[in-house]
């Protein structure tokens, strides 16, 4: 039952990515046929340095005309691995307008222009596939959209950038300074020349926001996204979560809030306790785990980036909307009909790790906790070198962490779960006590 | 756009699954027509008891006659909960040859008639869905053939049974023994009074036949499984497992072989490294391991049983279905194109642990050794109580495991991966050795 004609595919970009794509499909052309239906075949790949040399890539099919190749007319699925948001976005925009479906790795223009490229591939009824633009190998679109479209998902939390969290687990495994870590990332290849879009966030926030979109049927924009970085780590951070039997990894946190009625989607440094799952997450390696009303706790794991696994991503895009044009039917397109409108950070909910550099007399203890208490903000656990006075009302363990030096001491707090409001405005007022010299972390616990 | 008929449903079965189906798709119905872009409604329930409380399930639906319902003729989508061969079998054939397409969740079912039923679903034009038929809540059919659509599935190693799991991770936190621990997983109900399905692996045997078929793009009969449950598995198999660093699982193995021109699909309790991301699936969770030639490797972890994420997995199911109708298209049907020959157990590659009760005498390990050589095993590292002579060539570690009674002593053997017929040809000469009293365990080691 197999038609003759076979699909005709344009790649756009044949870097790491891209040259894996064409090599794939030339070395497993028969497995393709069979699981679409249909040949499928190269007709064009668009490259800016068509001089390069590129193993079992057929030259024949090099240009560096991309516009020309999208517009050809005949093409079915247009492959963007290109990244950026020009000329990805006018590329995919003239593959809808000629009759193409895309399938597209691309995370930041996805974030940023998802809601008009959806709406232009619904105009157009063609097929806009993504899988690869989040954790790259790890299915995590397609489970959200559509092994979870008869559930309701709660909550998104993940590692979906594999920079940070291998320079993370060296800071964790080796005691390393962020710095030391971050150069053994760089010259292992897991880390860019210019690290920035890892280590401040950016990645991670895109495809917060893809996830987000995803998991709650609404439209999330990247600048919805609190964010920030791992450059501020420090390895007495490290030091702290693992007293607290924690670990410090960047999550991705997309949250429903507790009425139902608002999202929050944020990426952060955050200590989570060594027995939830994602903490064993090593390496490069990225995880989201999901919770959702009747599936319970569920956690997807994977290499997150890399040519050969975003590859793979790509490819069973390509094979889904390749058998969507085979049946001339297109897949589930953006659902986006729960319009719920995205907090900001303030409302979200969270605990809080707290380090304080107080001075070293009777008392302080009381006013820290006065402060904590006017904001409304619950305390958990309070460590300090010494036990100050007996007269203060919370609880408090006799840890190692204290630090004594010119009448100065160390005082951990870790909070209950408060608005992020609350915690901010009680550091804001820590920060004015005569008695606390610095805040010296602040830091999220998540994960319980 | 919203399309007004609603899709009718039939659903099969009302028990902990169907009930807690019945209760979303009434509970969440706005958000299921959203996503499906048409209402959709429950049209009939059909049970064995229908005097049995129902909490939430409307009492007008139920009726006892499951064949008059799938046979009404305007019914667009069959949902299959009941379990077992027959009458499951003969229902869903009618609701496929009445224009129905099915969603079930039924494994015994998929493994031993999936070929039948997927023959019978491309004949009348129809989807056959059963994510919730393997490790429940957790999307596997959905990642396997459609996101991996485009790679090549080398490995399926997965926890696919909870009870197991869960009578296994007792056993190795409390060192407890197996009846214990089977007396603890009943009275929580994780067994039932009945644990055979379970304990002996007809369950996860069942599993692994449908995840083989699938991640292979073959048929794999259930006949074709090497089944062997956790029934004979002791305290002392766990104390070795943990003195090797590992832990035991009962595993669901399918593997595609070195030459690619066949595969093996097996279940058996097996140590694995405390490395190894399957290692910490604790309690009832289940968890899949997937290795891909250009994803890599994948895992995904989750509840593998229950009425809620069971239901979760089956409306998952049931809105892509109703999309499918209301697109008049269908899903990715059966693909067994590879045609791969189902290899005999024997053919599997291993490695083994072997615990033998040898005569504490010199020589004694020489002659051992002898014996693995001549059946091609090579031997990675053997413990004995003391260092019985210096002329034998295998290394040796001194051990903490030795057991030194009436001039017997224990000898622990770990092999380097070797095909199961050698490892059990080396074992029966093993036994016909004087010099051998018992070989008084053996198990595979997985996992590296």
């Amino acid at each position: 039952m197999m038609r003759t004609r076979p699909l005709k595919v344009a790649l756009l970009g044949c870097g790491v990515v891209g040259s894996e794509v064409a090599r794939i499909m030339t070395t497993h052309a028969d497995d393709l046929a069979a699981r679409i239906g249909a040949p499928v075949e190269l007709a064009g790949i668009a490259v800016r340095r068509p001089g390069r040399e590129r193993e079992g890539v057929p030259s024949e099919l090099i240009t560096t005309d991309a516009t020309a190749l999208v517009k050809r007319g005949d093409i079915d699925v247009v492959v963007e691995v290109i990244g950026g948001i020009e000329p990805a976005r006018s590329l995919i925009t003239a593959a809808f307008e000629h009759g193409a479906s895309v399938v597209s790795a691309n995370k930041a223009l996805l974030a940023g222009e998802g809601a008009a490229l959806h709406a232009l591939a619904e105009e157009y009824d063609a097929d806009l596939y993504y899988e690869a633009a989040v954790a790259g190998a790890i299915p995590l679109v397609r489970p959200l959209r559509e092994s979870l479209a008869g559930d309701k998902v709660n909550r998104v939390l993940g590692i979906v950038n594999g920079t940070t969290n291998f320079i993370l687990d060296r800071m964790d495994s080796n005691n390393a300074g962020y710095s030391e870590a971050l150069d053994e990332a760089t010259a292992l290849g897991y880390a860019e020349a210019d690290p920035t879009a890892d280590v401040e966030g950016f990645d991670a926030a895109a495809k917060a926001a893809i996830l987000a979109g995803i998991a709650f049927h609404t439209r999330v924009r990247l600048d919805e996204v609190h964010r920030e970085g791992i450059t501020e780590v420090t390895a007495a951070d490290i030091a702290s979560a693992k007293r607290m039997g924690c670990t410090v990894k960047l999550l991705a946190i997309c949250e429903r809030a507790a009425d139902g009625r608002s999202v929050t989607a944020r990426v952060h440094p955050a200590m989570i306790p060594l027995s939830h799952p994602l903490a064993s997450v090593r390496e490069a390696y990225n995880a989201v785990f999901i919770e959702a009303e009747a599936a319970g706790r569920l956690m997807f794991y994977g290499p997150g980036a890399g040519g050969s696994p975003t590859a793979s991503a790509v490819l069973g895009d390509l094979v889904a909307v390749c058998r969507n044009k085979v049946n001339e039917a297109t897949g589930p397109g953006e659902s986006a009909y729960t319009r719920l409108p995205v907090s900001h950070m303030g409302e979200a909910v969270t605990r809080y790790h707290i380090s304080l550099d107080v001075a070293d007399k009777p008392g302080v203890l009381a006013q820290v906790a006065t402060v904590f208490a006017e904001h409304d903000v619950s305390i958990d656990t309070v460590r300090q070198g010494r036990n100050q006075s007996g007269g203060d009302a919370v609880a408090f363990e006799q840890g190692g962490g204290g630090r004594w030096e010119g009448g100065e001491a160390s005082l951990v707090v870790v909070t209950h779960r408060a608005p992020e409001a609350s915690l901010a405005a009680t550091v804001e007022a820590l920060r004015n006590l005569d008695t606390v010299r610095d805040v010296a972390s602040t830091m999220r616990v998540e994960g319980e």
